[in-house]
């Protein structure tokens, strides 16, 4: 991800100030860190999660190098003993986790790390920025797929998103969400997704007659060319896109498609379809794209324009409406003592934790249950994998292409009333009793304490 | 910013596909693409440039590698005459723009690039990514530093920024901003930014006692500790850090500071504030911080909440009042042809441009003109530079600390109503009657020709 500078340095200075101060007050034991999301944004009824690998792989791999400790040190802030150490440390702990492409709900631990605290506490900004960033994507792009009923959605968002690894992780994210395909050829390189795409509005501008870049394009790509017609007049290029696909067909070469990114989109691709149906044309393709969203897309399949798939950028690409989750990572658990922060309304739950997914007959998701990581409930599956020990990935390590088709059965499985795109209704999470009776007892013990 | 992996690819593939037809028809002449902001998200009155050293780099060192090549091959999408010609490839253009930390407005023009058609097009999705975050970021949290009223603001975003890229950039476009200091080590390695950051909350519940968490970080850094307070309860803790800095004086040291995280931030500065008065500690500084804005700041000001400074995180981060612009890169001129896209609600203006500011006779920014490039008006200032020729960035390239103090300066001369952070007044940019012509011109062509 990075070239000479060192990813063990993408942390928050207080996570080192802290450490110097665990280490020079032999503060070693294992700590238990948990990540959640405390809150929905508005009209999200779910989670998805994501970004799990890059987490890991990070663990994987944390060190400092010379470069780092050298930076450190010429701050003047930090002991040569606390400097030492960090030369040698390494992440040597454990991590339970959602596997990828899990529906996941509010208050449910996705991840969670036991490992001596100044591991477990310095990796805390990766983590949440990784997770953070994936699962709000994977969410929104999730709520795109649902929106679109079965029509096709591609990413568009490369242009836009919040710099270059928001790029790449965006195009892996909505294509783990269910996405078809992304513009972002790296992405494509990268992740071995499908890559798609036309010509721009330049494309058109840079011909001196319409029908002049239309057939120069189709005759570059006989087979798959999609004609963007809304540069100046979406109908009038319509009729011109008929004349050229009766002398491409005249030479057994068809046109895929045509775009529309401008303009009245229902409108237009009614009449679209028309002039295309009118002319014999039934084979053409209509794509929708220009700062579409999942309310536009639902909006657009209740009003019945005929689109066969769309292309989706900035809004999906930053999650426009929600931009960011309301995502924590808690000590939970230190020395062998429940630990929680009391401050007001942000009450975290003490212990090391399980979720745990109940199905009705059907297979339908029907609640889950959040509770502690020893408990079992015969008939209920516990959604926390041990993903990693002693600082080692373990097996298995699904493809990206696994962890899309457990997302899609998951979501098949979700009450539509929790998917719904406008004011969802809230999937039913409840807490075990013992969880509550250690809530208690920690609250008790750090009221005395403090 | 990328190991193994070529930059050249981080492009939408219909860049690629538009330069195969180009390549095909021959069309090899220089386009002139214009990069402009549309409209203002809500309450912007303006916006502050960042990013251009990021795309002149990029531009710079462009050219598609072997794996690139390999990888595009293998989709069976483009003719061998076209792989040949990328291998080849490099960024022969020219390069205008406003340098790092100019004001500028909706419409204006900020880079405009003259290439060669296909160069020109191929590198449209990496400059505006880098161009629009960066800028993004740079206006928010100029708006943050002007909320705060003298009072000092640091970044803490890295952990909800979107992605790595974006926790770099934010940090360097934030400073750009006037920001002090940011929490983010790598960037403070990277950009020889400050940085800045004390303890959280786990730290404080991995001590039994918040006393003991207190003495022990208090231990680790005796000249600069900053206190976190609300883990348990804020008013209690504040008295617990006067016992505290009771102690350390005895032995010659003292505390920093106490940060406020959770709780009414406006009540709670305030009595902790009258706390340490009371017990003669003026000198210990008060830091707020918990999903802070430049609405809250502003609010703070004008509550008298005693903050001496501010740690501003997620909000700015990722812009979250307007997580991006509607910014554009426009297809101007090509082959000596004026262009325009006529579009319902997206008309661009054609020809090269320059961006004119006039000043009152006391300094202050009082209007911009929109011009073409050969223009010329006699005490303003025209802000496009030439910043690369022929492939080649050209001197001088401001250090990130100049390209600061261009902005404050800037800033202080640009009217308070304009930058209110509710409702701005628009700040007055005229296009010249010259420009007016050509539009005219070339919309009278685009309509007989199309």
């Amino acid at each position: 991800m990075s070239t000479g500078e060192n990813l063990a340095l993408l942390t928050d200075l207080y996570q080192l100030t802290m450490a110097q101060t665990y280490l020079q007050n032999r503060k070693t034991e294992r700590a238990t860190f948990s990540l959640f999301i405390r809150a929905y944004p508005r009209h999200r009824g779910y989670f998805v999660s994501a970004g799990l690998y890059d987490v890991l792989d990070f663990l994987e791999n944390f060190s400092f190098d010379t470069g780092a400790i050298d930076y450190l040190r010429s701050k003047r802030l930090f002991s040569d003993e606390f400097l030492d150490f960090l030369k040698g440390l390494r992440f040597t702990g454990e991590v339970w986790a959602m596997p990828e492409g899990r529906l996941f709900f509010k208050d449910e631990p996705i991840l969670e790390v036991t490992a001596p605290i100044i591991e477990a506490q310095i990796v805390e900004t990766f983590i949440i920025n990784q997770i953070n960033l994936q699962s709000l994507i994977a969410t929104k792009a999730a709520r795109c797929v649902y929106a679109a009923r079965g029509r096709m959605v591609v990413d568009f968002s490369l242009r836009r998103t919040q710099g270059i690894d928001a790029g790449m992780k965006v195009a892996r994210a909505s294509y783990l969400a269910g996405f078809s395909g992304t513009s972002n050829v790296r992405a494509g390189q990268r992740y071995g997704i499908p890559i798609v795409g036309t010509m721009a509005h330049s494309f058109i501008s840079s011909f001196a007659r319409e029908i002049d870049a239309f057939r120069a394009f189709a005759t570059s790509f006989p087979d798959n060319s999609v004609l963007l017609i809304d540069t100046y007049d979406t109908i009038t290029a319509a009729q011109k896109v008929v004349s050229l696909a009766r002398e491409m067909a005249a030479r057994g070469q068809r046109i895929q498609g045509i775009r529309i990114d401008s303009g009245d989109l229902v409108k237009l691709a009614k009449e679209v379809r028309n002039i295309f149906d009118a002319a014999g044309m039934k084979d053409i393709k209509i794509v929708g794209s220009g700062g579409l969203d999942e309310y536009d897309l639902a909006d657009f399949s209740d009003a019945g324009a005929p689109y066969d798939s769309y292309g989706v950028g900035t809004k999906m690409g930053v999650s426009g409406d929600a931009p960011w989750f309301d995502i924590a990572y808690k000590l939970v658990e230190h020395a062998g003592r429940s630990v929680l922060k009391l401050s007001p309304g942000k009450i975290s739950w003490p212990g090391e934790k399980q979720v745990f997914r109940q199905r009705d007959n059907q297979g339908q998701l029907r609640c889950d249950v959040i509770g502690l990581r020893e408990d079992h409930f015969p008939g209920m599956e516990p959604l926390l994998k041990k993903v990693m020990e002693h600082g080692k990935v373990l097996p298995p390590r699904p493809t990206l292409d696994d962890s899309r088709t457990t997302l899609m059965q998951e979501i098949a499985c979700l009450p539509d009333s929790v998917k719904a795109i406008r004011n969802p209704s809230s999937y039913p999470v409840e807490f075990t009793p013992g969880l509550r009776a250690l809530l208690e007892r920690t609250e008790q013990e750090v009221n005395q304490a403090r």
